[in-house]
Parts: C-alpha cells; sequence; structure tokens
C-alpha cells in the first residue's frame, strides 16, 4: 500500500470531530488501510500537537479514542489566506512524502473557503495538477445554482483536473444507496423486470421529523430542494432508473446516471413546496424567508426504459416519522384484474433509514378457508444484523477517496445536469403552503394533486 | 345454505377419528356450514349412539370437543356387503332429505371396499347418477397403476358421474399450495419471469424422518412413488409448471394441468429409488421387499414455458428434516457475469411444512467497505401468525365439497395421466439402493449423477 498524508483543513469544526476523525481512527484499528498514514489538522488557533488532542477530546461527541490516531496525528497552524503558510506546508509534507505518497487534503470548511484555499493548494504547489495521488476532497453544498456550481467548477479547474476531485455526497456512502446498484443487477427477478411495462411507479422518500435546528444560518440559504433534493433525491433517482452500465466501473456508472439525470422531466403541475409553521421564528432565519422546509415533485424520465412512470420525489422536515427509502411499485398482473382478485400490487422497499434493508410486498393467499389475497411483507433488515459493528457512511468514502475509487463521489456533469434541472425547476416556482404537520401535507396534496403520498 | 347430509363409511376408523370429525366439529363452531346439518356414521359395530360417541371421545387424538356434535351425530349400523341395508339407509336418509339437500358420502375405508361400497350405493339408488347434490368423497390411493385406476374408475363411473366424484389429495388442501396459484398469478414480479429463459431449476421436496412406523401393510404395497410423487408431488408440478388458466375456476385449473402432466417426461439416466436400512425388519413388510422408501427423479415438462428447465423430485422416509417445500431457482443477470459478481442465484420458496410461507433468496450487498454481493433471505412465515387457528386441509377440503367447488380435488385426467408418467417410469425401474441415511443418499446422487440435492 501507498504511503498516506491526509491533510484536512477545518480540523476543529463539527465535521472533523464527528465524522472524519472517528472514521480515520476506525480504519486504522480495523486494519483496513496503511499503517504509513500522517493526519495533519490544519487550523488557524495556535495549538500544540497536545492542545489539539485536547480538543479532540473534549468536543469529539462520538466513541472512538484519540489514543488510537496518537502516533499520526500533528496539528499545523495555518492562516489560509496566506499563501506563504501554503508553501511552508508544502515544504513540511514534502520532507515526509514521495511522488508516490497518496495526499488527500480534505477542505472539511464552510464552502465560502473553497475558493481561496483551492487557490492557494493549486499556487503553493501543494496539488499538483494531473498529479491524481494528490487529491482534493469536500462536500456539498456543490453552489446553489448552475452558474455558482460552474463558477466553482471553473476555480477548481484551474488548480486541479477533474479526476483530483472527489465531491462528497455522504449520502452515497450509505450501505443501502450503493446496494441499489446490486438489487438492480445482480437478481434476475428484478432486472428483468426494471422496466415501464412492469413498473407503475417510483418513490424517493427523506423524511425527517427535526426541524432545521441549529442549522438556520445554511438552511435559510438553501432549503429542502438544493439541501436534499438536488443532490441526494436525484442521485437516488439516477440509480433507480440508469440504464445497464458497461461495467461496474465509476466512470461507467456515472455516464448512464449522467443520461438519467438529463432525462428527468419535472411535472409543473404537480408540486409542493412547504414550510413548517414556526419557522420564522427559528434562529438565524430571514424573519420573511420564502425558504421551503418540504418538497413533492412528481417527475419523468424519457429514456424508453422509464416513459411514462412518474417518480414522486419528498423530502422535509417536521414531519410524522424519520423515513428515508426507495419504494418500487410494480403493475398488477393480468391475472388479478381478470379474475376479480384484488388489485393489491408487489412493492420493492429499498430501506435507508432508520433500519435499513431490503423488503417486498408480495400477495399471498389468505390462510383460511376461502379464496382470499393478503398482502404480507417479506423483509430483510440489514441494520438489524451485527449492531454494533456498522459501516459508517466517511468510513466507506474516506476509503474509497485513498483507494481511488470514484463511484461514491459526484463528477462534474452529474453536478451540471442535477443544476439544471433543479434551476428549470426553481424558475416556475410555486407558492409556498406552511403546513402544520405531515397529516397536513397529505390532505393538501390529495386535495390539490389528487395524489397518495 | 342448503341442508347437509353427511354419511361416514368406515366411522370407527383412524381418519374419522383424527381428521374428519375434528373438521367437521370446526366447521359447525366456527359458523362455516348450515346448521341444518345431519352426520350418519356409519359402521359395522352394533353400537348405539352413546356407544359410538364414548368410542369417539376415547379414540380421537385431537383435542376437538364430541359434545359439538351431540345434536347431529347419529350411530347408523350397516353391513357394506348388504344391499338392502344400503337401501335401509336410503329409506332413513330419505326422511330427512328433499331434491335440495346436499349429500355426502364420505368412504372413510380401505379402497379395497370401494367397489363394493360405490357399487351398492348405486344400486341402492343413495347415490343418483347425475345428481350433483350426492357426492361421493375418498382419499387416495386412486389405484396402484394406470389399468387398476382405469378399474375403479369405471366401477364409479357406472353408479356416478365424474362430476359427483370428489377424490382427496389432503396435501392439495394445504394453504401453501393453494397459495401456488396467487403466488404465480397476482405477483408481477413472478408472473412476469415464470418461464424458461429466467427460471433455473425447480425442486419439489417432501422429506420425513419418520420412518412408515405401522404403515408397513399398506405401504410395502405402494412404496414412495405410488404413495408421494404420483399423487402429490405431480400436483405440486403441475401447479407450478401450467400455463395461464382462462378463469380461477375448478374447470379450467384442471386443464392446464392435465396439460402439464401428458408434457412430463423423466429423464431416465437420472433416477435413484432407496430403501432405508432396516426396512425389512419393519411390521407387515415382506422380508424381501423391493418396495422403495425414497425417490430422487430428474424431469422435463416440454412446453414452450419450461422446455429444458430440469424439476427435481424428490421425497422419503428416514431422511435429515422433516420439510416440504417448492424451490424456484431463476437464473443469473447478466450483470453477474460480466462484472465477476458471485453467481449465486435467486430462490423463491414455497414451504408446505413444518412451517408454511413464502421466502425468496437475494443478492445484496455485504454492508461493509468492500463491493461484496451476499445472499440474503426474505421471508414471510405464514404459520408464525395466528397459533393456534390454523386451518387444516380437511376442513378446507370437507368444506369445498360442501360447497361444490372442485379446485382441490382431482379429476379422473389427472390421475389417468399421472398414472401413465408413472407407469412408463415404472417400466424402467432402477435398482433399489439401501441408504444408511439423507448424507448417504446425497452423496450417492452426486456420485452417481453429478446432482447436488
Amino acid at each position: 500500500m501507498k504511503k498516506l498524508m491526509v491533510t484536512i483543513f477545518g480540523s476543529t469544526g463539527d465535521l472533523s470531530m464527528r465524522k472524519l476523525l472517528p472514521a480515520l481512527s476506525r480504519l486504522i484499528v480495523e486494519d483496513q488501510i496503511t499503517k504509513e498514514i500522517e493526519i495533519i489538522a490544519v487550523g488557524r488557533r495556535a495549538f500544540s500537537n497536545d492542545d489539539y488532542r485536547d480538543y479532540v477530546q473534549k468536543n469529539k461527541n462520538s466513541d472512538f479514542d484519540i489514543n488510537t490516531l496518537k502516533d499520526v496525528l500533528t496539528y499545523y497552524e495555518l492562516n489560509i489566506d496566506e499563501l506563504s503558510d501554503y508553501k511552508k506546508l508544502k515544504d513540511y509534507i514534502d520532507q515526509k512524502t514521495n511522488e508516490d505518497t497518496v495526499k488527500l487534503f480534505y477542505l472539511a470548511v464552510a464552502p465560502e473557503l473553497f475558493p481561496t484555499i483551492s487557490k492557494n493548494l493549486g499556487e503553493s504547489h501543494l496539488v499538483k495538477k494531473d498529479h491524481f495521488n494528490d487529491r482534493i476532497i469536500f462536500e456539498k453544498p456543490f453552489g446553489h445554482s448552475l452558474d455558482s456550481a460552474n463558477e466553482i467548477k471553473k476555480l477548481l479547474w484551474q488548480s486541479f483536473s477533474e479526476k483530483q476531485i472527489y465531491r462528497i455526497d455522504h449520502y452515497l456512502g450509505k450501505a443501502m444507496i450503493q446496494n441499489i446498484i446490486m438489487v438492480r443487477f445482480a437478481n434476475r427477478i428484478f432486472e428483468e423486470i426494471w422496466h415501464n411495462r412492469s413498473i407503475k411507479k417510483v418513490q424517493i422518500i427523506v423524511k425527517e421529523t427535526d426541524s432545521i435546528l441549529s442549522r438556520g444560518a445554511y438552511y435559510d440559504k438553501s432549503g429542502a430542494l438544493i439541501d436534499m433534493v438536488q443532490s441526494h433525491l436525484l442521485q437516488m433517482l439516477s440509480l433507480v432508473a440508469m440504464e445497464v452500465p458497461l461495467s461496474y466501473q465509476s466512470e461507467d456508472l456515472k455516464n448512464e446516471k449522467v443520461k438519467v439525470l438529463d432525462q428527468i422531466r419535472f411535472d409543473q403541475n404537480v408540486k409542493l413546496f412547504g414550510q413548517y409553521k414556526g419557522y420564522l421564528e427559528e434562529k438565524d432565519v430571514h424573519n420573511q424567508s420564502k425558504t421551503e422546509t418540504f418538497v413533492f415533485l412528481k417527475a419523468y424520465v424519457d429514456t424508453p426504459r422509464f416513459k411514462g412512470v412518474p417518480f414522486y420525489l419528498m423530502t422535509g422536515k417536521k414531519l410524522d416519522v424519520k423515513a428515508s427509502y426507495i419504494m418500487i411499485e410494480f403493475e398488477e398482473t393480468n391475472e388479478q384484474r381478470k379474475w376479480n382478485l384484488p388489485l393489491s400490487t408487489n412493492k420493492l422497499y429499498i430501506k435507508i433509514d432508520p433500519l435499513d434493508g431490503v423488503s417486498l410486498v408480495l400477495n399471498s393467499k389468505v390462510p383460511n378457508l376461502k379464496d382470499e389475497v393478503e398482502q404480507v411483507e417479506l423483509d430483510f433488515c440489514s441494520a438489524c444484523r451485527d449492531v454494533g459493528n456498522r459501516v459508517e457512511a466517511y468510513q466507506k468514502l474516506l476509503l474509497d477517496s485513498i483507494e481511488g475509487h470514484k463511484t461514491l463521489f459526484a463528477r462534474w456533469d452529474e453536478i451540471e445536469k442535477s443544476w439544471t434541472k433543479i434551476d428549470e425547476l426553481k424558475k416556475t416556482n410555486s407558492n409556498l403552503y406552511v403546513y402544520e404537520d405531515y397529516e397536513d401535507l397529505k390532505n393538501k396534496i390529495k386535495r390539490e394533486f389528487n395524489e397518495e403520498i
């Protein structure tokens, strides 16, 4: 295994405390990555290594043991606006690495800082363009519109080539999201019926019970459409609707996903933007904010495989339950109609949260004296096994970025296509409906669009 | 509901004690049939009604309450060889019934007595030919070869028309056997892939751990092929392999089942007849008996739908577990081969015994850091619900015979076709393999035919 140098910008931030350091710790403890690793925690504070470790110890809200990182973790003070600081960091890193070392630069900072940091990373030659061992990693939001995303891209592409850029959508790190591909392509019973002659509709649902909590400053500028749909939900949709990729390799998968994103057509007559009652009183929220905390959308994917099949996307805050899943509903059989059987349909659930797994709703004979049919659920709960040993999304995503597997990271054209669709949708923005609760939204959707959710 | 008169021949026998009276009791208690019912227990012994009820109380090994039948159960002494006794019984019954009364005559006696009883039932006009309210019910064996079955049929047809004859195969009364039809035709995901492009193989398995127990006298004359394959296993096979029936009605279903039975072709090179070690020492078994207690067969159904798909039939005594199920194995996907994924296949289990239900084996991503695939089982256990309130096969079968639903009863041409196939198979009978246990059989089958069971 190649030597590994992980540099984290924003090392005192929430993401580092809660996710990155614990994930790196587990990768080391579980022997998933090389022992020859060094982690440089970059920050503006004048910390010694001990100070930083104490800080982590105090601020981590995960059960990882900071001592597992003792020998590999170094704190490095840096002013992110100062090019000379980056040059010094380069000298420091150069002493410890060679051409073969994999160097990850994780931007665990607010997106406003991406331009400055990426410019300095490039100009200081900390990250050499086209040198694929030098990798830059950051999280969504990837802009807030096609234009802004384009600007960020241009900036990044000045210093790095696309292959060096790892855009993290932590949702894609979840096991069941990756499982969509396996469910579709490693199961004959699904592979063969995965098309519009058999699939009646698709639902992609991410329901939350929480409010926006303390994230008002960020959330009020983005809203559910940008925060959830542009990224997570459209990614899920493209995995469900894509054609068979040439191979299981990242680029082939992405080629197919991009084609789907390009073919999405939102039904402008069936969409609801909602805002929960009380949102305007939340901390850091503008008191006349029009930001939506709920979105319900109906879309079509105009490919031969899925033409005519409605895709329902729904996500929101303060709903009835925390639940994240994809539901594929199949058509009735000919015999159900001809024989006057109940028209209950087969449904495949790919469950992501809170308990991940797969389940299938089938029709079965009621084991009684009559010829009655009932729906039964065949369930496989993945999360119900090996409790306590779950793979965290970040662990998977970090490992993949170390190993150079880009399947779970968003390529630029995916971002571009999804923003194009979101921008189109926003142009015809509908009124904002202030909702009491999920029941209220359900009734509204039933009333207004005659759709069941 | 029409008035109901149930006459049981063999009313002191095992079947009456264990199955028929308890099933009738439950039908009455659960209000499934008319209150205007009378049960005549026919026997040769000189019992009073009280004697008979005492006898039942002593000999029943089921938890039913004889008092539930107190008001409707009458004992009637009759010599089955005496036509005059039948005539007297007719006078007795005539007093209590009219043209509209449904009259069931259940022959719960040894098959050797069928000819005598059916002849006398006809000649005494207890059962009037073509009068569909008059019904005669009996159990397998329906002969021991095509010739003998034909003889019985001729005899029966002299006195009754086919529509009056209810041939009970108690296996068909089991909820999950009836469920095969629902699984196939009320589930789009199965309906659409139920053919030889998607189905790789089918197994029909009835494994028992018991020996022949005290049934030597009967068993030694029949053996596993006649006792199990000709009836139960071929019935299951025909339900799995049949074309879509025109309707869910009995005659349409049977038309399709018969076509399948006609198209079965046994692979003469892959079959094993076994006899468990110690069988020759069993009570009432001939000490040089060649009767098989185990059968393993490979068959094809030469219809466009199933051509080329092997059907494995296996049944036997003294095997590893008590288990009865149908397993449909599907093909791998194209992608499994192209992407070098494990070639594990989808499998649908329709479980009949000991716990009935449906389960499905799928491929799923292992929720770990690697792109590994594992098999997971999605399970629905029907038997795990409403314990203590299970419908007994006989309850269902009696109800259907009362209501004139013939779906679960074998029509003559089904019997005829299955005997034709069994006779063909017997003509090329193979050697008898004396087996220690299931492991022994498994190894033998692997060695000799290179087949896995």
